[in-house]
């Protein structure tokens, strides 16, 4: 089976439900102000791969949800619309934030509109979603949406305070991206049972799914920055070697390193001392100690926790789909 | 009657309820990551005039609302304190986008702390507002400050794209204080009515109130930022003026500029090209065309029809109150 196979049968899966969600994200980021639809529809029409509302819509489905009212627009497609506004309003912000340039292998947002412009259009964003949480009318999907939320906003500060700290432990690094990205994936799996009305059981084995493909996920794009294999595609690396970020592989490699090997991860991590040649002494250190496969070999643990995590369901089609995204979420592009 | 009294009478009258919601603002700004509740206190425990939250629990109180719950903390203690989050959330990223230094007459919480932390700490303030009125549980008031909230991003996005465009409407200017200022004091009023459970047209009453009062304070507050008065008083004037920002003494005064004059506000304004000696030389032109007159004047509509909003309620010391305070918010510190 091919590497991108197991989302691509996702994306055929849901086809017409994701295309649902589609008009709905289209039509409910008009605003009476063009440049805030100009500037939502550089990102959400760019793409990317959607897996977050793909994921709530998945649940739904997984959880044998069937449309329940004559609404023309079922809950968990608008649910998926706004999980995807929510997600979008965090990319615009973190990219003013990491003053990136590049999202998606185009100009970001912030590239072309602004900060200003990046920041009131995320506001706008993160409001539209709470707007469509509204309509959708549940007291305990806003509480899980706006939980998780909060616990985004804190996983990319605490990521802040932690930048450049090498004496960062590996369990606060898994509260960062548990705060960062498992969040909202746990989210965006959980509202899909409950929309489907199913028992708490089943609620919690697709949070306890989401959660751990997040956190899964979070270390692959961790491994990712530092793989040269990426490199030899083509795609950019490096980039959280730059900003001084804490990650899986940093701390790693900087716990297994000689004396000699620590002075200089503090000077280009710790000091942000960087010079021409320092990734490439990185990436030799990485290779080194077989950081990568290490980081690997933890994103794996959380893909089995997330793929066991769906035992409790029947067999099905989609069942096998998403306990294979899980294994892929950690074998793609490798 | 001093000019601060009608502010000083509602603190005082509504002293228990305010002190309640401060409690709740100082619980719920906590975070398990020490930077968001430091970020927060920075601007919340400062303080500010509170207006927002004011509005809230008065509307509620001349609404007659009494707590209805074995709950501790009543209903319209805990939505005041969710406005508050809600525009201390839009003041952090105001700040970040003005690139003010200055907030409250102390540095600004993205001069101490930078950007970044400004832009995240408010996203985790917008997401604590949202927990907080899920905790309320009204889809009422859910939808009612969800809209509000987008309208706010928009608002400040239309201000965005009108800067330094001198020939903005009288009405686009309308429509970008009506988004930036006024929509929030209207759902601070209107929730308020909502929590007492009052009729229809009594909601609507104050929303109105709420609307132009918001109107009246942010045409007010444009005219400040030109006024030789608050220079006397050691007040920095001509923010607005420096970042080519279209406000109505702007506009008014451009619309009875001659010829000559015009091409001044064409090259600070639009061009943006400011020398020194050019903020005197705009003064002047203000002072001769009696703008800060003519804005007061407009002021005065709105808080004229502020106060007439508030007939539908029977007389009561709250209701004299907040009629004053419609008349000071057009009068303060002149």
């Amino acid at each position: 089976m091919g590497k991108e196979e197991p989302l691509q049968a996702l994306v055929d899966y849901l086809a017409v439900d994701m295309q649902a969600c589609n008009h709905v994200i289209m039509d409910r980021m008009q605003s009476s102000v063009p440049l805030v639809s100009q500037l939502a529809a550089h990102l959400i029409v760019a793409g990317g791969k959607r897996l977050r509302p793909l994921l709530t819509l998945a649940s739904a489905r997984l959880c044998g949800y069937e449309k329940d009212s004559a609404d023309h627009i079922t809950r968990h497609v608008r649910l998926a619309a706004c999980i995807e506004f929510l997600h979008t309003a965090t990319l615009l912000h973190d990219d003013v934030v990491d003053e990136s340039m590049l999202r998606r292998g185009t100009e970001s947002a912030n590239a072309v509109f602004g900060n200003s412009a990046s920041v009131l259009v995320g506001d706008f964003l993160f409001s539209r979603a709470f707007q469509i949480m509204t309509e959708d009318g549940s007291l305990e999907v806003m509480r899980i949406i706006s939980k998780a939320s909060a616990t985004i906003a804190e996983g990319e500060i605490l990521q802040m305070t932690v930048q450049n700290d090498l004496s960062t432990s590996i369990s606060r690094y898994f509260e960062v991206i548990h705060g960062k990205t498992a969040a909202l994936f746990a989210a965006s799996c959980r509202v899909g049972a409950i929309v489907a009305n199913q028992s708490r059981q089943h609620e919690l084995a697709l949070e306890s799914f989401g959660t751990n493909l997040g956190m899964a996920f979070q270390l692959v794009d961790d491994a990712l920055d530092y793989s040269a294999k990426q490199e030899e595609l083509g795609k950019t690396i490096g980039d959280d070697f730059r900003e001084g970020k804490i990650t899986y592989p940093i701390l790693i490699a900087y716990e297994k390193s000689t004396p000699v090997e620590k002075e200089f991860w503090q000077r280009v991590i710790q000091d942000g001392k960087q010079e021409k040649g320092d990734l490439k002494q990185a990436l030799i250190l990485i290779r080194k100690y077989n950081v990568i496969e290490e980081t690997l070999k933890e994103a794996m643990v959380f893909a089995n926790k997330a793929s066991s995590a769906l035992d409790v369901f029947p067999e099905s089609e989609l069942h096998t789909i998403l306990k294979n995204i899980a294994n892929y979420t950690v074998h793609r592009h490798f």
